[in-house]
């Protein structure tokens, strides 16, 4: 067993033991949890965390003894997790630990919107990642380049792995870095623009690594990003449609989301350049055949983020401003209106060389 | 340039020649396509597939003429793309193709949904596969397995991928076979049971392929399960929720799909077998405590597979009937209520001994 996965287990048993004594010294028994709610996020100019506020949680509290059950049952089925070397889903979980209370017609939980809060009061509380309790997120995102890794005792070369690439999985915590040969991390919205990239084999041109989110990012893409991005010193950029939604998954990328506040510091790369598409890039790249019309959605989403403490810098302000302004947006494949391979030989090339990123 | 290759780039110049022709003996040039309404799509007892009624797109027709000239637009896009080695998506064609007539304001195309089809009318009129015409269609699943492929130039080892697997690419065509050591197929609907399948090794206890199709099968996954099957004569055995939905999935994977009736023979795997979840599961292996109660979609969704040709065989008209009169379903997470080792351990090795599949 590895020391990381040694300290999760002993993050468990302290909980454990704490209650313990409180028991023992004839006190209510109570979980310490950090408020989740956004009145508790603050922007710290680097990354979303969480503000100082904690709740706590009873066991003799009419309003809390459920949860409190459910809490340990949680904190346990994790520990049996770790000790037994198992993986599993947020929803096998819920499955498992699903049952009637002898002699009662009381269910430990009824449906899975119950546990998996649980899960991330535990995230806060422990200070550890879910994937560290064993329990697996969403797998999106593939990725190319110059890159050996070692994961679950397989030596894998990501340049050598045709047109697929290496699929991210939800954990990245025990991926070995055995050689990374590259100068930058390139992050791709889409999946029909990384194949594109991967095709050209950009990553071999330009010494990158090539990486696909396929639309918002999952956990184990957003930590693979940090590791490389931390480890390696490499800088990331990132290329999304040039809309308000494109605009945040980049900015996830980097300063982490509002639900997860708690754990940006290991999920975000504040170092993160958005590359494009930005709205000065259609007049700078002649797309405007190929531009939409936002919608009122868009457009409100847009001023959404124009307030975002995160977003006041003034290149921000002003590509957000513009699209308002202008009522549209494009897509990344608006640049294939330009020729398919317009993207690899000229938008790509021209905005790194000109270090043309937004912050 | 590969000969499959080039079969299909004299297709695509046979229908050009045979429009030049008809141009030069003075007639109204003219295209023809198989229709695709349901009411020429036929079930042949092994496939869906499409009847023999076919329509005719006319150039010197007020209707026609603007899907004649879009047809030929993307016809020549497809030749080009070949003949240059690049592979694209159907958004970035209908960006490239999108333009301006000269001296007019009048667009080639105005939206996707007027390219998306063209490409489905050649694949049906030339005979061709999407792919085959380079362009890529969704890209959705993961494999493990002892196999060993050739793609891109590549040697990849689909049993030293680490905890990812190998990324389904969403064109398959070209993957060469070098080693395929198994016994049989288990396609998986979704990721969470395979990543459980996947850690316990069961593909190497077992001696199989190991697949999942993240929800419903996307083409490149589809056209791979039925070359392998077809290729190595394997058995493959489908595992999905217990449900309309589920089961569904199921039988496009093995007859093929409504709408794409057209290329089952090429996307179908006939020889397929359901492993489960039944109905008749829940009280095999006990899993009552798991149940879900189904929706009323669900229960009109089973009535009309009920009615479905390809639903007919008795064992599946039992499992329809005894779910909605039940009115339950259940998830593959159900198994993990009997712990989590159930599904790699007792559920799926009982099944195979017995040969306890559906039709």
């Amino acid at each position: 067993m590895n020391t990381k996965k040694k300290e999760v287990i002993s993050k468990l048993e302290r909980l454990g033991r704490k209650l313990l004594e409180e028991i023992k010294r004839g006190e209510n028994p109570h979980i310490d949890i950090p408020v989740r709610a956004l009145s508790n996020v603050i922007f710290s100019g680097q990354n979303l965390q969480l503000g100082e506020k904690v709740a706590k949680r009873y066991f003799f509290h009419l309003a809390h003894a459920k949860k409190f059950m459910q809490t340990l049952l949680v904190a346990s089925f994790c520990k049996q997790l770790l000790e037994e070397g198992i993986h599993t889903s947020l929803r096998d979980m819920f499955y498992n630990l699903k049952r009637t209370l002898p002699n009662s017609k009381e269910n430990t939980f009824d449906e899975q919107r119950e546990s998996d809060p649980i899960v991330v009061d535990l995230e806060v509380t422990l200070d550890v990642l879910r994937e560290q309790l064993h329990l697996s997120a969403d797998v999106r995102g593939r990725v190319v380049g110059e890159v050996v890794i070692e994961d679950r005792g397989d030596i894998i070369d990501w340049s050598r792995l045709g047109s697929g690439g290496w699929a991210i999985p939800s954990n990245v915590e025990d991926v070995v870095f055995k050689e990374v040969n590259a100068e930058f991390i390139l992050v791709v919205e889409k999946n029909a623009a990384f194949e594109r990239l991967h095709e050209d084999k950009f990553w071999k041109k330009h010494k990158c690594i090539l990486l696909t989110t396929q639309g918002q990012a999952a956990r184990g893409a957003r930590r693979l990003i940090q590791r490389l991005a931390q480890e390696f010193n490499l800088p990331v950029y990132v290329f999304t449609d040039s809309d308000p939604y494109g605009w945040y998954i980049y900015s996830v990328i980097k300063y982490g989301s509002m639900s997860l506040a708690h754990i940006s510091d290991r999920l975000g790369t504040p170092s993160a350049r958005f590359i494009g598409l930005t709205i000065t890039d259609i007049d700078k790249f002649d797309l405007h055949n190929w531009t939409i019309k936002a919608k009122e959605v868009d457009i409100k989403r847009a001023k959404e983020l124009l307030n975002y403490e995160w977003f006041q810098h003034k290149e921000w302000q002003r590509e957000l401003k513009l699209m308002i302004q202008r009522g549209i947006k494009a897509e990344l494949e608006a640049l294939s209106g330009r020729g398919l391979r317009f993207v690899t030989e000229t938008y790509l090339p021209t905005k790194i060389e000109n270090k043309d990123f937004l912050p």
